[in-house]
């Protein structure tokens, strides 16, 4: 299988600590696209993703798949253990919700921060901006933060006991928040115990 | 189990849908959530989901699930046929990023031009309003739209060639797009050809 990607962004990052926790790792190409000379909006990428977005998994028999956690699903039912979205239905559920959560409070904020408050990839890769929505989407991040920090007072990581795709997409978006600049408040321990504890991981050395 | 929502909104008709479609709508107690009076921003109701939203699913043993996706996930997963989130690796990922596009396109998208760029459900349970950027939501609805009808040309539904969880999905940002009055283009006539299907369907008649 392929993956077509740009390595050090934030969704490429995702599918690539979820490969490695996977054990799956050394069984894909990877294959980059030129997101920053605008490969991305092409024909032939377009084909791929039509929303234009890296990065798309294809498989041997051809089919595209794209958004991170379609990704993150067709892998970890393609392989044993450990499993990332959850074992039965109660798990799977609650583990779906707490990705979600954190999908859309710190990863989709701080993406819409950086592309909108800041000069993100530049005007030929985002053409609409609306700076106060970008700065608005800061104190959503914050505001996230703390509920993770919450959370994790009575969970050794962000989806229960066990490592998960939610932690992926929280790693995810801390490497988001370092780029841009974004620190976690240093008062917030129980969450920088947890980045500490991820980010040591054998899968995060692949995904920077 | 018990449902806290407050029928008629969008996501709450998302698991009304899925439901039905299982065959469990009947073994459901559901509890009214008053919104309108404010109820979601409750500590009672926020202690269920801290997000502020509904729906949110209680098993019987006390575990809250919330996000509209996370929930049809448990569902489908306790239940037997239809299957609405695939049955193997490749149709899970299938459908999961199919659902993805068209809830980030379509529904989101609608929920933000209601929020944003009208009324919505007034001030005090939207303080951040922009209306700039509801506006410019409304193009993203008309582009889903489109992407939608081209890829209706060759699908009888919206992940392929069965219901599914995206065309539940759907069926909600349509009901939003009717109640703000943001009108399907009549040269759509895939789009408009699978609306009338869906919506005939016995499931639809629980939602609405």
């Amino acid at each position: 299988m392929k993956v077509y990607e740009f390595k050090g962004f934030a969704n490429p990052a995702r599918v690539r600590i979820a490969l490695h926790e996977k054990g799956l790792f050394d069984e894909v190409e990877f294959v980059h696209v030129d997101v920053l000379g605008g490969e991305h909006r092409t024909p032939e990428f377009l084909a791929k993703n039509p929303s234009g977005v890296v990065p798309v998994l294809e498989l041997d028999d051809g089919t595209q798949i794209s958004e991170s956690s379609a990704i993150t699903e067709y892998l970890d039912h393609s392989a044993g253990e450990p499993t990332l979205t959850g074992k039965n239905a109660k798990e799977r559920a609650y583990i779906h919700m707490r990705q979600r959560k954190i999908e859309t409070g710190l990863l989709e904020a701080i993406s819409h921060y950086f592309h909108h408050a800041t000069d993100g990839l530049g005007p030929q890769n985002y053409a609409h901006k609306n700076k106060e929505w970008g700065e608005y989407q800061k104190t959503v991040v914050l505001k996230t933060m703390k509920a993770m920090d919450d959370y994790l007072a009575n969970n050794a990581f962000l989806a229960g006991n066990e490592f998960s795709i939610a932690d992926i997409t929280g790693m995810a978006g801390f490497a988001f928040c370092d780029f841009v600049k974004v620190e976690t408040p240093a008062e917030l321990t129980h969450l920088n115990a947890w980045k500490q504890k991820v980010f040591s991981r054998p899968s995060a050395s692949v995904a920077a």
